[in-house]
This record gives C-alpha cells, sequence and structure tokens, in this order.
C-alpha cells in the first residue's frame, strides 16, 4: 500500500511547494543587482511577519545561531543575566550565556508547565543585563506569557531577548508595544521551507548595548550585517536558495489574505491555533493526556501515553504503517510523551488524516479502547465551532 | 486557514514528487544516447507494468490518441466492429470508430451498470474486425469485466482493444492470457504524472492485422513507432519530460516492492481497491447512494446524492471549503453524481481526510443527518479488515 510521507514535527514542517519551486530556480549569485533586489524585498517581508518597526536581519545558520548571536552581540563575559527555562531550550540559553561568560540566573517551571509572574518578579535584579526566554517552549509544547513578561521586564533596565523560533507564526506578538528587544525565527518554522536561516529583530535599545559589549563574534556580528544589509547584501555568503524559498512562502502566506502578509501572518497564527486545538479534542477523546494543559502551544501537542505505555511505541508505528513522522519527547520525556505540530503549512484536513491514522495506533499499539471515529469526531467539533465563530 | 489543494479527480490525479523533480531535470535532447536509454528502459517497464509480452508503444498525446490509434491502425472504412458502450467513454469508441468509416454496432448498458455477458455474446458477428470497450468506465466509475468479455471475443476472429486509461493500476489483466490484442493507458492515471503521454501494447495479431487496413494515419502510426522504438526512438519529437517522469514514476512502483515492478503494480492495484473500498463504505455510511453497485470500479467511486439534492454543490463546496477537487458527474449524470478517485498517488491516509472532509459538506451543504466521525469510522473498519487480511 503506498504511504505518502507526512511530517508532523515541530520543525522541520511540511514544505511548501511554491518554495521548493523558488529553491530550484535559485541559480543567482550573490553580489549581484539581482540578489540585492530579493534579499532587500526578503528583509522587509520579514518586518511585517514579525510586525516591528525593529530592524530585521537574516542569517545562514539554524536558530541556535540567532541565539548565540543574542548572546555574544549583547553580553560581555562577567554580566549577569536572566534565564526563563522550562524545557530543553530553555536549557539552551543557559549553556549559551554560559559558555560566553555571563553569570547565569535560572526561573525554573517543571516541563510541561510555564513560569509563575510572580516568580519572575521576584527574581528579576537591577544587575540583570538581559533576560532569555522562549515564546514557546518547543520541547513541552508550551507557551510562555511573554507579553505578561515583557510588561515586569520593562521596568527594569533589562534587555529582552525571546526566542521565538516555534512561536513566530502560532501565537501574536506586539514586538515594539511589548518591548522585545530581540525575537528570534528560524527557516523550518511555521516559514515552511527547509532548516538553514535564522532571522532576528534588534531594537535599538539592543544595538545601543551591542556597543560595550565585549564578547567575541564575528560571523554572528548583528552590526557587521546590519551595515550590509543596508545595501541589500549579507556579511558572509548567504544560503541564496533558502531565501529565494523564505521570499516565495512569505508571499503565499501574504496571498492567503489577499496579499496583505500582515493579515495573512494572523491568518497563519489562527490556522495553527485550531488545528492545535482539533488536535487536542481529538488526542484527549482517544484518552492521552495533554502534557501541558494549562499553556498548551499552538507550534505544537505534546501528550503523555498512559501510563506503563511508551510514547517511543507510538512515534514508531506511526511512521511504519502511516509514513506519517511526529516527535518522541526528548531527554527524560522521552519515552513519556509524543509531539504532533501544527505550525506553518498545515491544514485542517492534515489534522483529520493525523487522527485518523492515531485512533489505529491507539488501538492496535496501545490496546486502548477505540471507537472508531471519535478523535476524528471531537476534532470536527472544534473546527467547526471555530468556522462557526469565523475564523 | 491554510488549505492544501488535493486532486481527488480520476486523471489528473496527484503528482508523484519524484516524478516532478526527474521532469524538471529532464533538460536532454531527444535523438541523443541518453535518450534513447531512458526511452529504452521506460518502455520495458512499460511492459511490465501492463504485464504483457507484447510490443508496448509511447505516444505523446492524450489517451485519445492511443484510442484514435488503435482505430485508424485497424480498421478500414466499411469495416463493421462492435463496440461495447456503459458511458462516456464507450460513447468516445463510437464516435472515434465513425470518425474512421467503421459500420459501428453498439452493445449498450444503462450508465452505472455494466454489460450482459449474453448480449454481448449474441452481438458478436463473424463479420466483427474490432471489437472496443473500456476496462473501467471513468465517466460512471463502473468496472467490466474485460476477462469475460476477452473470453466470448476469443471465439470470433475479432480483435479485442481494451481502453485501460482507468483500469490499469487498479484493477488487474492477463493481456496475453485473455488475449487482449490492445490495452490503453494514459500518463495522468495510476501512473501518478500528468497529462500528455498515453501507451498501449499490441499483440501479434494486431500487428498483422494493420497490414491490411487502409484508414489514413500519420502521427499515429504505430507501424513507424515500433520501427523507431527499436532504435530507442519515438517517430516524432517525444514529450521528453513526461517520459523522464514516467520512468521516476515506474521507479517509484517498483520501490514499494522492493524493486520488483510487478509486485509493485499488484501493490498499486490492491492500494486503489482498500481505498475504493474504504470510499465507498464511508459515503454510504453519509446516505449516498453507490452509482455503480454491482461493479464498483477501483479507479474512481461514483455516488448519487439524495433526491432532490445537486451533486454539483458538493463539488463546489470541496472545492471552496477545503481545496478538494472532485468531479461532477459528465453529461446527463451532471448534478447528480460525483467522483472521486483512488488511482495512482492515493494513501489510506488521503481517504481519511477526503471522508473527514465529506462530513462537514453533507451536514453543513446538503443538511443530511451526520454524526460526525460516522464516514472516517466505517472507511477504517475496512481498512482495518484489509490490514488483517494480509494486504
Amino acid at each position: 500500500m503506498i504511504r505518502k510521507t507526512r511530517l508532523f514535527t515541530p520543525g522541520p514542517t511540511p514544505l511548501l511547494p511554491a518554495a521548493q519551486f523558488a529553491m530550484a530556480a535559485a541559480d543567482i549569485h550573490h553580489r549581484t543587482p539581482e540578489f540585492r533586489a530579493m534579499f532587500q524585498k526578503v528583509l522587509a517581508q520579514l518586518k511585517v511577519f514579525v510586525g516591528t518597526k525593529n530592524d530585521v536581519l537574516l542569517l545562514s545558520s539554524s536558530g541556535t545561531g540567532a541565539m548565540e548571536a543574542s548572546v555574544s552581540n549583547l553580553t560581555s563575559p562577567g554580566d549577569r543575566v536572566l534565564v526563563l527555562s522550562a524545557g530543553k531550550f530553555g536549557e539552551r540559553w543557559v549553556g549559551l550565556a554560559k559558555a560566553f561568560g555571563c553569570e547565569v540566573d535560572v526561573v525554573s517551571a517543571p516541563y510541561g508547565q510555564t513560569f509563575d509572574l510572580e516568580a519572575v518578579r521576584a527574581a528579576l535584579k537591577p544587575e540583570h543585563r538581559v533576560v532569555f526566554l522562549q515564546a514557546t517552549e518547543t520541547s513541552t509544547a508550551v507557551r510562555h506569557d511573554v507579553e505578561g513578561i515583557a510588561k515586569l521586564v520593562r521596568e527594569t533596565e533589562a534587555l529582552l531577548v525571546v526566542d521565538g523560533i516555534t512561536g513566530l507564526g502560532t501565537t501574536h506578538f506586539d514586538v515594539d508595544g511589548w518591548g522585545i528587544d530581540v525575537l528570534i525565527g528560524g527557516s523550518q518554522k511555521a516559514v515552511m521551507i527547509p532548516p538553514g536561516l535564522s532571522y532576528l529583530s534588534v531594537s535599538d535599545k539592543a544595538w545601543a548595548a551591542m556597543e560595550t559589549s565585549k564578547n567575541p563574534r564575528y560571523y554572528f556580528d548583528l552590526r557587521k550585517e546590519r551595515k550590509n544589509a543596508a545595501k541589500g547584501e549579507s556579511a558572509y555568503t548567504p544560503a541564496v536558495a533558502l531565501i529565494a524559498g523564505l521570499g516565495a512562502a512569505l508571499d503565499y502566506i501574504a496571498g492567503q489574505a489577499g496579499g496583505d502578509l500582515e493579515k495573512g501572518r494572523i491568518a497563519l497564527v489562527d490556522n495553527a491555533q485550531v488545528n492545535a486545538a482539533a488536535t487536542r479534542a481529538g488526542l484527549v477523546a482517544l484518552g492521552f493526556t495533554l502534557f501541558a494543559p494549562t499553556a498548551p502551544a499552538a507550534a505544537a501537542t505534546a501528550v503523555a501515553v498512559p501510563e506503563g505505555m511508551n510514547s517511543g511505541d507510538v512515534v514508531k508505528a506511526l511512521k511504519t504503517r502511516f509514513a506519517l513522522v511526529t516527535a518522541n519527547g526528548q531527554g527524560e520525556m522521552q519515552g513519556k510523551i509524543f509531539r504532533v505540530a501544527h505550525l506553518g503549512f498545515f491544514d485542517y484536513l492534515d489534522t483529520v488524516a493525523l487522527l485518523g491514522a492515531m485512533e489505529h495506533i491507539a488501538k492496535d499499539t496501545l490496546g486502548l479502547p477505540v471507537e472508531y471515529g471519535q478523535a476524528v469526531a471531537a476534532a470536527q467539533r472544534v473546527y467547526a465551532d471555530a468556522v462557526n465563530s469565523g475564523q
């Protein structure tokens, strides 16, 4: 039987065909007027997609490269910083800040949960030069309250750096209104292209802070990137095909709203939120437990398998039987949870297909008491309600 | 909300990505060793895919071109032929045979039904030079009993020409054992590439008959194609990219069975049959009536909407709400039936997605009493039974 490969991982996400075609056609040199025109167009589109008046830069690196750039450009060895950590990517901020010699204070939340704002307020010290956090913690599929946290950080002198790698395109940000100094995105997420690019918005306050920071940086020197971007170029050889693909994807997102990229971005977030809500309803109907019940992300859904069962069996069976690729839990969550994504190029019928497959796996692999159609039906009710309410 | 375009039409069918990439890469001239090697490989693959020791030729035309070739190469003006007609494509045989001056006898079956073998036996006359029929009548989604009809034709001197355009890859043929003199296929069907190519197997008896037929032909002169094919070339400029895509698709079909194209062809037929059976169960569960209950094709399923409703509304709503493209009935069946396809690059989760969408349409557009999940559940039971029985 034919089994079409279906990626349901929270990065890489399914590729947009129009972006694939643009990548295949990207046979141009990067020091030419053709490239400069394309690069400037994509940078302008990214400003709208991020939703900011700040500069937005594009780096040929994974999202971690932009995270490193935020640390190396904004801190000096010995600086005290605050990391809000509730999962593997929160821990990455800690690792990065320590690698660049920072004194790191941490506000933690257990896996599957988000931060207590009072704990954040209590932890914030006048000495903190930067506060780092995720908008959504991909490893646990939790959404953090960036707006609430930004409000607390704004009462201090600290810079606010937000990893929005899976948050952008799945949750709304008011970058300038909330005072997010750096907001980071990645290409293999909501923007529907393969890994290899990261992008980040940088506020005036962040640009000013860079002048005094003493950490070494070269490839990720944001001031150099900014200078080159003004001329329509990147500092070093850029991933040209990915940039062409990104432009095509942003065109597609705008095209979903009659050419208006801002509205298209909002529609993309709504799309992820409806699919996430439908998926949650379907998986709960099958007997799984939401891993992040209080603050579920729209980027991905993490569910725990019933006690005594192994989430790896679900991931493996979905792959073997249906060529459907999901993600196991990471680190200590491995075997306990599995994750399915909604960010980027997913539609409602993908959700229906996923849940149809999950019903077979829940029944045959886990031996749960499944009545065929029950997960799909739960998702259908959520979808119908969303449609009726005008989404 | 994102809506991915999903073709569920019985041609064109969804494109295989590997074939798309091969088409994009097909930047070669057609009078070169590179092309000749590719062409000969594809012709050899087609013999296995058709399942015959006969020659198989490839024409740069739609399937109707190969139908015309069968008429123009095998008949002379004034020849008496028998057409078995039960739909739009049966009628096309009548039109073609008349266009080339044949005296046409017809055995008809009403739309949605297949032929009474006794009626075929009674109609067959010693003067009939050729018998023309469809393996599956795409306009009504009916499968005809090619084996039974071939048995009757073998008792006469007539040639047997079968339009297998949607039959190949959805039903089993024993071309040589049954004595099918010409069996015709098209590219935009089970072989997962765009329209533009047809192919046909030609028996020794058919080659002999061509020597005496007096109808004019040039582009579709099969003897010329055969002579060129022996050298690895086509008589006229071939659709090079489509041939490259066809080779990639046949590689994929073989790859589904460990590289064995014959087994891959059987698996492809099984795939269509399971998806067709699951779809029939799902649509019947929703209250639709099978249009061809006695001889349903695996290529496509045709269902009638309840009395007083318009099938065009279903087709339109599926397109508008879910970007899901299905086919209305043709001719006098327009508005009464709609058709969804299973031939080629479809998998079970496509069927689940289709039925999930159909539940919303049946409820919202037609006002049928739908319980969410019921069509999906009916399909899931069929699929689970097929898996358990080893398909």
